[in-house]
């Protein structure tokens, strides 16, 4: 595990209309001390002006699958996000490089899902599972979820560094701040600057053993007709209830006329990122994992 | 009271990412018998088509706001929004002639508040009056807003008849469908078709006495800074608390450092649309009401 830290980045707005991030960058904008911590430098960076200024997703395409290798080596790749992404790789980067500029990034997202306080993460750095670990031990209602992506590429904006991970949380529409979500939020950043701070001092043990994690199985995407058109919605058993396990026999969707769909297969599984408006386009109504332990290295 | 309804109209997708309106009238495409009586014509219409298709609030401007005698009539007035409300208002209207094309518009709304099932009520006609009395015999639940509109003109789109409401139902995150509100608002538009069927066949009897309503008090602004960046988000104590008496000293607000901003007036208010989205643009966090109740005509 690394052992020296100087730099991580705290990064909110990646998606514009995501306004947890977003406001916690103004608050610790306003007060860049409350971030501080002795050992290390804290950047805190809104990564997509122009869309939270227009409180949107994205302008053009989705920054947060805007880092792959191909995206940002691309010359042609030039859209606001595209071009975003690569002054992102820049300062915070550049990606795949042994010593980027930061150490770690946190990325603060959040979701009309109910998926509480959770951690996504997409790498296998022993540091990242660390921080996770720690966070866990810290705030226990904490869910650690690993995820393979969708792009088929870690094309996340903290991909751009050896390590880091998003946080969700939810449920919150879009487009709004929960002052609940928001300070819980801020408690999550504040141990995972603690974490740092006490890692440069020596402070913190390494941990061992095994921890809770959620694991990608699959995407399920909504029942559609043959144009395309939803036409079934997440069944009223399953809505709010990300990480509840489903067992064969269980509804997944009830369609607009009433008629329940179920889960088929034998596995039991556990959905997270149930009914998330931005996955609509995307082409998803949750996503299916397995929950396991996994080992921590060392 | 008027004695014949020959054509009523149901409405949906006027804000293109309130979801439930837009499913709501695609169940309805697909099987018109459902929303077919004998004794008038039901007229069904996504309202906002380009909203629809691209799931935000509106194009250019605000739909919602575009029906008003000046907007319709202003030549100089061509946004997508301005150019739809005048094809409506020539399909459903026209506004302000004593004989429109339908009697009844009903328009379908959602919001990310907690307001439950609502009906929103801007004229003092009393058909409308009566459908909402009918409305709330028959689900207790719902709760009727009177308000006098944010621009001081009746601009919705059910002013283009002489007699509508909007329903709006919540909390739903916009760009998102919830199966169980999304039956409980079909539920309501059935009421309101039943309730024409009688009239029309003389079963239904006027009602007297009085009705509880929410009357409009006073939009209450988030706390901003000289730049107009909110510095103040919703009190936990007050989110999802519609229609829940605020007396003086209750939280308001809570500032993003943590300080509780308090209702500071003597008069029992109750808050609705608490936290809606797409309000943040509107300057406004909440609007504030009095209960009463009112006298039915007759």
């Amino acid at each position: 595990m690394q052992k020296s830290i100087r730099k991580i980045a705290i990064t909110g707005g990646t998606h514009g209309n995501e306004l947890t991030g977003v406001y916690l960058i103004n608050k610790f904008k306003t007060d860049p001390s409350i971030v501080k911590r002795e050992s290390f430098e804290t950047i805190i960076m809104h990564t997509n002006k122009k869309a939270i200024e227009k409180c949107t997703r994205y302008i053009d395409n989705d920054l947060n699958r805007a880092f792959g290798e191909s995206d940002l080596t691309d010359s042609a790749k030039s859209s606001y996000e595209d071009i975003s992404a690569k002054l992102i790789n820049q300062t915070l980067g550049p990606k795949g490089v042994e010593s980027p500029n930061v150490d770690f990034i946190v990325d603060l997202h959040s979701t009309t899902s109910n998926m509480g306080l959770s951690v996504v993460i997409d790498n296998e750095n022993e540091l990242t599972w660390q921080v996770a670990a720690y966070l866990k031990e810290k705030e226990p209602k904490v869910n650690i979820f690993r995820w393979k992506g969708d792009t088929g590429d870690a094309s996340f904006v903290h991909s751009v560094a050896q390590n880091g991970f998003a946080i969700e949380v939810g449920a919150i529409p879009q487009g709004v701040i929960r002052a609940d979500l928001f300070f819980e939020t801020e408690k999550l950043v504040h141990h995972i600057l603690d974490f740092f701070e006490k890692l440069n001092l020596g402070e913190v043990e390494k941990k061992h053993g095994s921890i809770e994690i959620y694991d990608y199985v699959e995407l399920v995407d909504f029942p559609r007709d043959e144009n395309g058109n939803i036409i079934a919605m997440v069944h009223p058993n399953l809505q709010d209830n990300d990480y509840v396990s489903i067992k064969k026999g269980d509804p997944l969707f009830v369609t607009l006329n009433g008629e329940t769909i179920t889960y088929d297969k034998d596995e039991v599984v556990y959905a997270l990122f149930i009914n998330e408006a931005a996955y609509y386009e995307k082409g998803f109504a949750m996503c299916l994992t397995k929950k396991k332990m996994i080992e921590l290295e060392g």
